[in-house]
């Protein structure tokens, strides 16, 4: 009998009324000949209710109880799923993380995955029962409870799916897959069936907020196929997976928009080593996400340095910068928040030529000024100022035969072309 | 070092600010020189709503899903009070009942305490930790959650205090202890100092609410003394213990009144053996708890029975022994509504003679009529008429000495006289 893994996030299971849906949707599963595990998470609200509460208790509440605190939200939830499908006439057993086998290490409230045995799931499912499984949460093994961090409900899916050697992992969410762009920049944006996992992780990391990378590079490093879809609707979502031969016949598979950047550019640094790590370990230290990194060719033995940083950051990064700036002997600072990081993402790059140029071409005909350019190999990420940003996505998206219907044709051309 | 085992009920933790009084209360204790170790209940309101949301899976939730549902209201409120007291510079550690080492039997929802075994919280107090356990949960030997049903917490308190040989246990709660009777029906209603187990038995019994029967019997059995005082004033309460020969000079502690009866009167019955028998299993299959039972003698081998039930379960106990009246051919059924126990309780009357001459005095020269009598060996219970019933409460509170001030003086003599 196949075995799928699903897992339903917070809005999913937000009310008693959508438990039952979940409820009805595992049971249809199970019916269809299927043994199901599913993976819950707190009721939408449930964990920020429980970390306002928290924080009444300590401005810094101590890690190992907050782990304690917040893994009620996903035991609750668990509970009262198991026992939705039960009064459907389907044996379901809740368990927790623990009990599902899932070993992590210390780091409470952000604990990683060291080890699963879900001895205790398979026995369950041999005995016929749907086992429901508390997401998000874990036990070190000392026997304490810990938190996966942002996520973690969709790890823990993908870990049991991997695990257990499922024969389907469904990520149950609020939207319906991933798509070529974010449809409410894009109106012809379209549902992508099949992404690579490099291709989502490309995507993720620029913006697009379907999942964790944490999540998909662990999919990735366990080669668990699995599909993101909507809990809401009976529609297929985005099945990722390994690439495969004819996924390179599409050059781009989707667009990604990073607003409220900013750029940070020091000028006339001098190319010598050390210089370069002087200058990140500062932004660092003080907990700065740094994004785009490009380091160009200057006069004299001297280079410049730019990088990207979200836009809230910029104030604290200059005044980290400053000293640095004097003591590197750099030329000087120039920064610009407003500004929108567009990647383009797809890995038919590999083996399609000219498609940087294809992509210059498109905003520069359209007057659109490129702030700064950074290519992996299957992504093309360009910094544009943040007025230009919605152009230059649905242009983009135009350009590459990205978009569901063809609004105006010429340049549109059907996926997979 | 002594060893103090504190509970908190439910409205002790009922809001942030009352967490953190109750953590400012167990530093106190620890700071004072003890090792505390502190049982909470989950915050008010918080298991009700969760038995709501239950019943809105199933109109019978699964019980074994139940108990992990409800199980997750005191985990919370034990992470939140831990987090509480560690922010006040004093190391608390929150634990479940499993990690408690209490062990229950399989009675999902009203599971009972098989055995305890409290090694993980005498390590955790030789690290100096306070120890912050959630109550009214436990565990089976296969490892499920259970919970303990109603007044399980102070259940927990009581069991920990004695397998842990405390020091002392106290039960804070919303009273400020035991009372001589329900001081919203006797003005002069005084807190009991000291009470013996078996008189807090007789009373809770007889409505008296402070805590339930099971606790103190559970206490009586293994010798665990139990304070119970309240957790929003400073003032000590009153200490449950082995009755001790000066008990006994108090003829009577305190006076009971359970409200909302009725009275059901079989007339002539065959004084054959087997007929109570079936009658009272007729009634305790439909799950209606009976209380007072009374056999008087009757004409011709024939006999009356009277027993009390609540009120609201008058109507089908009429239905369900009419039949039953034919069956053994009694002469008749006869109920009525609307009366009241008056339970008065005390060790001394088992070595002072007349208490109940004197209390059938007192209340007939108010013209008070008693419908019923009941005895035990430290306990006189009279069922009258609901409209008597406060005022036949008052004069006896006075007719026994009970009055913290004496309001009318003659028929008042201090405690313990």
């Amino acid at each position: 009998m196949p075995l799928i893994v699903q897992k339903y996030g917070g809005t999913s299971v937000g009310s008693a009324e959508r438990i039952k849906n979940v409820a009805k949707r595992i049971v249809e599963t199970q019916r269809e000949g299927c043994h199901v595990v599913a993976v819950i998470s707190a009721m939408a609200g449930v964990t920020d209710n429980l970390i306002k509460l928290s924080r009444e208790m300590s401005a810094d509440p101590d890690k190992r109880e907050l782990d304690v605190l917040l893994a009620t939200g996903e035991q609750a939830a668990t509970a009262l799923t198991s026992m939705a499908v039960n009064s459907l006439g389907v044996k379901a057993i809740s368990i927790s993380g623990a009990e599902a086998g899932i070993l992590t290490d210390r780091f409470h409230t952000k604990a990683r995955i060291a080890n699963i045995s879900p001895k205790q799931i398979q026995e369950l499912l041999e005995e016929d029962y749907v086992v429901i499984v508390a997401g998000f949460q874990g036990q070190t093994a000392e026997g304490e409870t810990t938190t996966l961090g942002r996520g973690g409900s969709d790890l823990t899916a993908i870990a049991l799916a991997g695990a257990l050697n499922a024969d389907a992992c469904q990520i149950f969410t609020d939207v319906d897959g991933v798509f070529t762009c974010d449809p409410r920049i894009v109106g012809g944006a379209k549902k992508i069936d099949e992404i690579a996992y490099d291709e989502l992780l490309e995507m993720t990391g620029a913006g697009a907020k379907v999942m964790q990378s944490r999540s998909v590079e662990f999919a990735k490093k366990f080669g668990v196929e699995f599909e993101v879809r909507s809990s809401f609707k009976p529609a297929r979502g985005t099945l990722t997976k390994e690439e495969t031969a004819n996924m390179e016949d599409v050059v781009v598979r989707g667009i990604s928009l990073d607003r409220n950047q900013a750029k940070v550019t020091i000028d006339d640094v001098s190319d010598v080593p050390g210089v370069a790590g002087r200058i990140f370990s500062t932004i660092a230290e003080a907990g700065i996400i740094v994004d785009m990194i490009v380091q160009s060719v200057g006069k004299h033995d001297t280079t410049d340095i730019s990088f990207t940083i979200h836009e809230n950051d910029l104030d604290s990064a200059k005044k980290l910068l400053m000293p640095v700036i004097e003591e590197v002997k750099a030329a000087g600072l120039v920064t610009k928040g407003g500004v929108a990081k567009l990647s383009v993402v797809g890995i038919g790059m590999r083996s399609h030529s000219g498609v940087a140029a294809r992509l210059f071409d498109c905003l520069g005909k359209a007057g659109i000024n490129i702030q700064l350019i950074s290519t992996s190999e299957i992504k093309i990420a360009v910094v544009v100022d943040e007025r230009d940003a919605e152009r230059a996505a649905q242009l983009t998206h135009q350009e590459f035969g990205l978009a569901a219907l063809a609004p105006t044709s010429a340049a549109t051309r059907p996926l997979g072309s």
